[in-house]
């Protein structure tokens, strides 16, 4: 069976939670400059939220390069991790409106843990279907990035309840760390 | 006639309704848990039509494995299908956005069935193009999951009126005896 | 240049425009049988446009098949498609939530009108750089169809202001006549 | 790594914008043609907005014509440009309903130049991948579209305060200039 479908409609989904969320970027009434400053928070989380699922594309871009057979069991991991990255749209608005208010940016550090979850277990299975020698085991042999993230969303959560401001700053980190592609699929699939 | 734009299609179709049923998520305005708590009817929806749509990618995906020409029948008895889908964000969201209620319930029933019905007319309208000796008939011979879940759709919609409790749980067994990937199809394949 | 981003593209708009269509189905708060009465004539035109838009998507996808080279021209008279059917879940939400009031029902027929223009305009671009022993030339000869229904749009545009409902059966005589997928392009393609 | 995907996801975003952006278009609950009156600067805004982004989708597609090898940085150039693309509906809006007020008018101008300034990117990282004797470096010598549009756009965001109309007609000016698909990246290919 082949993977076509399956990025043809990770893209979709993907594509369409990435450009809906400007959807609650809600057009003012008023034309002053004044009219734009209530959307600050709105359009800032609605940037780390792009650069979020931009990452997430760009990563499932790259584990799906390893993948020859697509399994019921990535089929349906696959769908588990777009589930969760179909409630950032939500988080981001209820977080932006809210001007970065304690609850909603836990909540959405949540969702980002919970995506993260969802990734790791595309991730097994799509090594457990390789079997050994797994190409995509080798590529995220010492993933530090894959195993700090969840811890550093961990603290921004709990942040969120003392600083809001602080919790933003640790999910933007989360987000720079990631910015650089990971070299480590290309190499091992240069190699392979 | 090649198969490509009708995948490329019906993926865009679904991926888009799977994601514009999370705007029904209406974000609340209130910052505290309980803001949250009126929106577990319009979640736990999105949750089982989230399900149910990638059920139906899933399935339609193997299915049109075993195709290699699309005649305007296909075509048509497709677009049938994704219309029947369309309607679920509606359903899914008056379902929601009333916790249940027993009319909606009802309604969201016989949208499933509905679906069903166009899913198998899709499946007739394929075998049938297929000729003596089709694939797809031998693989979906003693479909018994075929056969049972329009029943316990009828079996859901008229429990919504008693219970729409469940009727939902009802509508939910559906889906998870639906979870398991149709391997048939796979074995089909493989042998042919 | 290939036709596939040409294709992909097509694909995408007419797919996110059959489902966005479906958000004007405003979900109603109650929960009676009645709440569903008001949203006959918006489920009515939905399906009317529904089917428009799949007959444009079926027939595109016919006429993209004798393409081999995109040109300038192609691109653009595209887009110009795209653009008239982009206004179809406009003048449907006008005509349905207004019950086929006069007006929206012959605005509708316009949008109509206009885009089998610029499907034609499409069809003469593609002609034009096929040259001499076009394809598609000698697949669309005698184009009844094509010729008949701008006649009758124009019809259901003036018996708009007459009787809006025989104005709304002329425009389902027109989709009617179309469901047939146009078998000559199929033909001219086999033979040659 | 191949482009493909690039190319599908990219085409996703763009033809969501170019669709969404219709969904501003509020439908009016009056029946009478001056009910469509206030309805024109959300219209034109929209025409000038769809031709853009048709434009932007086009060069994109004849762009990534020359590209072999997708890289990080192009990656990331290419959500850049689409994060910019993304604010078209957002400024369209408020300038359409506002009917072309002089602060919404340049902030609209701001998003092209913001726009036209990370495609600008984007093709500097394809060039540098593409190293000395680049295809894409041949192709856009003495590319004076690409010099005088950030000029124009400079020219129509200083217009806005003085004349938004005229303003609005230099944005025009800048679409008709680019309306001409460009020949250049077609010749070097064929030379090439």
């Amino acid at each position: 069976m082949g993977k076509g479908r399956l990025e043809a409609f990770s893209d979709g989904v993907i594509a369409i939670l990435i450009t809906i969320m400007v959807l609650e970027l809600k057009v003012p009434h008023d034309t002053t400059l004044a009219a734009l400053g209530p959307l600050w928070g709105v359009f800032l989380s609605y940037v780390l939220s792009f650069v979020y699922l931009g990452i997430y594309w760009n990563n499932h871009h790259h584990m799906l390069h390893t993948v020859r057979h697509v399994t019921g069991a990535i089929l349906w991991a696959n769908l588990h991790l777009l589930f969760w990255l179909s409630l950032v749209p939500f988080v981001t608005a209820w977080m932006g409106e809210n001007h970065f208010a304690a609850l909603p940016t836990a909540v959405y550090g949540v969702v980002l843990l919970l995506a993260a979850m969802s990734y790791w277990i595309l991730q097994r299975c799509i090594i457990r279907a390789q079997g050994p020698g797994s190409l995509l085991q080798r590529a995220v042999q010492g993933d530090w990035k894959g195993n700090v993230s969840p811890l550093l969303y961990v603290v921004g959560i709990g942040l969120s309840f003392v600083s809001p401001l602080a919790a933003g700053l640790v999910y933007a980190l989360v987000a720079v760390i990631w910015l650089v592609p990971d070299r480590r699929i290309e190499r091992v699939l240069h190699e392979g």
